[in-house]
């Protein structure tokens, strides 16, 4: 094939209303940061940026911990942050599995050669945190690892618990809150977290590439205490930990624009307010929930285990799931998610997150998918956007 | 310290002409493209960039490698990358260490728990392969790894001989281009090149977050045949490289953004051509030579050793290495590096990358450090600007 660089366009990839499982749309104002002129990583500027991020991020967190930090990787790199640097051969681990991240937080304990005693439950409910209690009996694990959001199925896991266990049993608990991190309360110190991370592109609302983590007092000692080298040179908290800390070790280059946008997008949460965030969230998933309910969709998971920013709808028997999400991205620009592993084909995934969760886009979502189930021929019950409105006028906007 | 989110000011770097080891200056066009709207990951158009930044990707790296992509994270991911997808515990891994970067290489290869075979070298000058070929003698190495453009020193090594011994001695060539790559040529294929890594801040002119590489058949097969996981979920290129190829499996949430800006930085790259490219980085190595030479200014590596790209200075007696460095930062807005490890101190490392490797730049830095020095009290002999001049003007701007 003859090679032709006048073969390449300009970037244009048009406007998505992206309401899957993340990316989630970005504001203007992130991606203007994002296009600031590049300078040095030592450069004193960015340095400045470095700790301005890290309050901002402490703040979303709620906490105190030194090390909290964005890791120069998607929020896979963070889960394998908070693994590689905690885990060493042999330590006993209990991961809580009831979707695609929890087996994956299995698939990376077994390839560090810790020992992984594997909590399973349903796809599509929360771990009873009496079978983790079980679980530990007579042992002394080194952590206890949950998925906090569960994207692959839209389940919030209450996290209480779960942290008492592990206080009580010593592990230091771990909570994957890549979906959670901005779009509902987390607060890190309060409930006992020792290690968490998160993902850039989902409430953060910032494009993907950066995973914000943050480990606590008893993890960083757990870092110090390993008996191993930590096996991976790229993700060695106490390596990166001296870059971003007073030290300024240089360790990697970070990733200048990204941390840029990372900030601008944290900024703007700090500046809506946390609380006020967090029941914008609620909000527009109850108006959805109103909406799909009147329409006489199905969800996954029970009400009393949702999660606000990732709503799992049970797919009509004898619809097409590809088509429908085809024909939500051709005629109406949105996207949603298909179902991960055993739901795939049986769920559709509809994220209200961050910048994206608002009337106009429960409302275009609504409206958009009445109109393609009814071409598809499904019998819809008419009223989904009346059922909307009435919880916004019932709560204010 | 009470939290106020109105104490965050806009991102505002100003503009600094960066002559450091990386990140380069970037093109207007790169930063536009990374504002573009972020969209997902599976998104057809989204899929289509993929396949056109990996095209561009193979013509920069002269490869038909199948697995020739950015992974999602900076240079230092890329070196990890090519480590943990192809040594396993006890496996013979000959290193060649001349500077930072092979030392790093060292350090990665412990932690993976491989037999460390290291050819240690003087920093400054390239490794002799006579040294190389006594080391692997009698040995089946499972990889033979070495730096093509050490950062920290300035040094070029050749790649000829290194590629013939391990091609005789049946290990697998991995090359560091983190620095070479886009500025001078890399054919990969020609070479003989196993596993390549590089990053995107240097002489691709991107911002610094992902790291192009591409591996051969031979490497793929050694992936194929591992008896041991990969221990890096993250960087596991039998699963990434799912989502870069024909099956488009999910892994991990692409750096959408990122990758726009990649993808432009590589398109500019094909725009100007090639050869045309490293010819302009030689150039303006030669003119920025001719000036620091008139000054009397000594450079660390020998001359038929030298980059084009990095060029490190020797630190004339009794000068202050970090106050000459911040009065070109404040006054003149330019950034330089120091030297790092033994060679803190004792050298400046100067840039030509990319989008900076420019006449204009030349000029700038030449009368900026004439200046500073003159501030000084060093008795620098005049004439640079000339000298550089004539270089221009002897082989055509």
């Amino acid at each position: 094939m003859a090679f032709n660089p006048n073969h390449f366009r300009d970037i244009d990839p048009g406007q998505r209303v992206l309401m899957g499982p993340g990316p989630s749309d970005v504001p203007p104002r992130v991606l203007q940061a994002m296009s600031a002129p590049c300078i040095g990583h030592l450069d004193p500027y960015f340095l400045a940026v470095m700790d301005e991020t890290q309050q901002l991020l402490r703040h979303l967190f709620r906490t105190n911990n030194a090390l909290t930090i964005p890791v120069s990787g998607t929020g896979s790199a963070g889960m394998e942050t908070c693994f590689v640097n905690l885990v060493e051969p042999g330590d006993e681990v209990v991961v809580c599995v009831n979707g695609v991240f929890g087996t994956r937080m299995s698939d990376i304990v077994n390839r560090l050669g810790g020992k992984l005693i594997r909590v399973d439950g349903q796809w599509g409910r929360a771990i009873d945190p009496e079978r983790v209690r079980e679980a530990v009996k007579g042992r002394s694990p080194k952590v206890l690892a949950v998925v906090h959001a569960e994207t692959s199925t839209g389940v919030c896991q209450p996290l209480e618990d779960l942290s008492s266990i592990a206080k009580e049993s010593g592990a230091l608990f771990l909570v994957d809150m890549v979906t959670s991190l901005g779009g509902m309360e987390v607060a890190i110190d309060e409930m006992g977290i020792d290690a968490a991370y998160s993902g850039t592109q989902k409430c953060i609302s910032c494009p993907p590439g950066l995973s914000p983590i943050s480990f606590s007092d008893k993890a960083m000692e757990a870092l110090r205490n390993r008996k191993s080298p930590v096996s991976s040179w790229y993700l060695d908290m106490s390596m990166v930990g001296s870059y971003w800390g007073a030290e300024r070790k240089y360790h990697h280059t970070a990733p200048i624009n990204m941390i840029y946008g990372l900030r601008e997008a944290l900024r703007i949460i700090a500046e809506e307010g946390l609380e006020a965030r967090f029941a914008r969230h609620r909000l527009n998933h109850r108006a959805l929930m109103a909406g799909l309910e009147t329409m006489g969709l199905d969800m996954l998971v029970p009400e009393t285990e949702r999660l606000p920013m990732l709503n799992a709808i049970r797919i009509p028997e004898g619809v097409d799931d590809v088509k429908v999400r085809k024909a939500l991205l051709t005629e109406f620009g949105i996207e949603i998610g298909g179902g991960l592993g055993e739901l795939a084909g049986k769920i559709w995934r509809v994220g209200l997150m961050g910048h994206g969760a608002r009337p106009k886009n429960v409302f275009l979502f609504l409206s958009a998918l009445e109109t393609i189930l009814r071409a598809e021929g499904v019998k819809v019950k008419s009223g989904a956007l009346d059922a909307a409105a009435e919880v916004y006028g019932a709560e204010g906007l």
